[in-house]
């Protein structure tokens, strides 16, 4: 490659300050040291963990940064020691990684690796402890390793993901950050067996994944749960059979879901992050055998409380992290479940702008329209 | 026989108030009637749930009653419609029950069936409301189905574990309720990976079986913690290889766990009922893959508390009730695994008394002596 070993001149979007729009700037992006990647990012997506990061309500400031982790791009080139990808190679960036190496990357039951596990508070490279983007010379931060609202960016080769390349960059993108996570809540740790009964709480594109998976397992009732009843019909295309808003009822939700079920649902997954949602979530379970997955990040302060004879009648909770994927090793097969036409992706992609106007996603984001915004790098 | 259809005369020790010695009386146990058993008891044991409702300190007081239900036994006669066990088969008699019809007991998941489950306040048989013991007329209540503290109880027959007749009742009478709940917590819930390590919280009977079935699944450490540093010893033979006493620690159980394990154990089992004791044995498993199973009863105001990014940092919690075994469908494999040698039942075993002098297992149990002691209803 041309550009390779080189400085790449290239438009990213920079958030100056929290809340303030980005402003697409012309970066400097520096080549890949050892075990790197620089990836030209072709299509990325607005996922609210960029949001609530560029909001910094109460999150550590780290700006001037370069936020973005949900995209699809192909390898441009790659730094010293690299051997598992290679110039040209289809990948998805992943905001957590899997070095291959720690005890949890060797573990076939955990996906948190030590070396590369999510680090929202860092805006440099582990391996030097430096940003590669900058303008002017001065330093622009990244953001959980991928910073994609970039056309160029540089990654630890832990995490990326190399895909198939007959898969369209404009649709897998969304599988590297939200979707996975609610889909594997579903597939990989509740794994709801054929027939059963499943509640998700929270609607949004986690909670629709996670019933995208639960359908996928093939359960056969799905009761979306969440306060806002526009999300209901739309629900519908992602396997939820049933809805209940806890507004609509005088009694706890966990009583009404087991009184819809006789008494409890066999499996919940819960993506809100509230924490009352959390304990109805495992509170709605079914005694004997349900199993309730926690993966909506909580508040720093928040404790999860309940009476343990809930836990002794035999149920079960465990949370999630990226859906227990490991991301080099597992996210490819996601992608080829979407092209054996097993799960569908097109239903999450709600809309599409050029990279220009970046901030429209924001502000769709804002007014909770839609579910994924596939911003295009190239018109 | 020539006992069947008739009135038994027997002796039996009758508790006539809380906490008072028991007294042997001569009773009259009716015949069984539909899906009914009577059994003869040879040898029985006390367990602490028989002391906590002797006790009766908060619980509702049931008396005059019959204590007693981890034993063994004969079959003497069957009531109408019993056909899975007949007269002459060795049985275990369990305090919990398995109809096969319910729901749980269909699901390959769950023990808790709905017609038998556990019933503590209960002191009369399901069929008719009625207790088949009595002293002249007047009703002695059971206690869990289960009243194995006489020559000769009835239960019904989804109480009753049918076990290879080969089996010394004398030994594999402990498998009917602590040992194989503590057991089972271990091989059937936290199934610990070979080599992996293990924290027991309590070193009673339950958390020494509980350490027992750590060490048949081929845990390599299994780290006893106890208050108690006398119960270190004893441990050992259990399969515990270390041990922590929280008094000798500044800090809490969970962080001096995490430090002799590189960040947590692999797999808990309380066996105490202490909440903080339960918060402890949750948050000392380590993230990524740690299982944490309750199998103590907690104070009914208990609560469990602790921070849900415990959870989303990928860590189980279960609870498990009687160690997950269905009574009649797997207590006859427990008794197998002590005729193939795996399971070791003789240390569990470490006094024994003729029924006559029943009360002295109540006071080695004041006293904290011992771990089971056997009743023998035959001198």
């Amino acid at each position: 490659m041309a550009t390779a070993g080189k400085v790449i001149k290239c438009k990213a979007a920079v958030a100056w300050e929290a809340g303030k729009p980005l402003s697409i700037e012309e970066v400097e992006v520096a080549p890949p040291q050892a075990m790197e990647v620089r990836v030209k990012i072709l299509y990325t997506s607005l996922c609210h963990t960029d949001v609530y990061f560029w909001e910094a309500k109460g999150q550590t400031p780290v700006f001037p940064r370069i936020f973005g982790h949900e995209a699809g791009g192909i390898i441009e080139s790659v730094g010293e020691g690299v051997t598992d990808v290679a110039p040209g190679d289809h990948v998805l960036p992943v905001f957590t990684g899997e070095c291959k190496e720690c005890p949890h990357s060797k573990s076939a039951e955990s996906n948190m690796c030590d070396l590369l596990r999510i680090n929202t508070d860092r805006g440099v490279m582990i391996g030097d402890g430096k940003s590669r983007f900058s303008i002017n010379g001065k330093p622009i931060y990244h953001f959980v390793g991928t910073s994609t609202f970039s056309e160029y960016t540089v990654m630890h080769v832990g995490c990326v993901a190399k895909i198939n390349p007959e898969a369209p960059l404009d649709k897998v993108c969304v599988l590297s950050c939200g979707i996975s996570s609610g889909l594997g809540a579903s597939i990989n740790v509740a794994k709801p067996p054929k027939g059963s009964t499943v509640a998700i709480f929270g609607l949004g594109a986690v909670g629709l994944a996670a019933a995208e998976g639960a359908r996928i397992a093939g359960a056969s009732r799905i009761i979306g749960v969440d306060l806002n009843p526009s999300r209901f019909e739309e629900a519908k295309k992602f396997g939820c059979t049933e809805f209940v808003n806890p507004k609509d009822h005088n009694k706890p939700v966990q009583e009404v879901l087991a009184d819809m079920t006789n008494g409890g649902v066999d499996r919940s997954v819960e993506c809100t992050g509230n924490i009352n949602a959390m304990i109805q979530a495992f509170e709605c379970v079914h005694d004997g055998w349900g199993v309730a997955v926690l993966v909506g990040v909580p508040h720093k302060d928040a404790e999860f409380k309940t009476h343990p004879m809930n836990f002794l009648n035999e149920r079960t909770l465990k949370g999630t992290f990226f859906g227990n994927f490991k991301p080099r090793t597992d996210l490819p097969n996601v992608v080829e479940l979407y092209m054996k036409k097993e799960l569908e992706v097109e239903k999450f992609i709600t809309h599409s702008v050029p990279f220009s106007e970046i901030n429209k996603a924001f502000d769709l984001m804002a007014k909770g329209e839609g579910i994924r915004c596939i911003i295009r790098m190239e018109h």
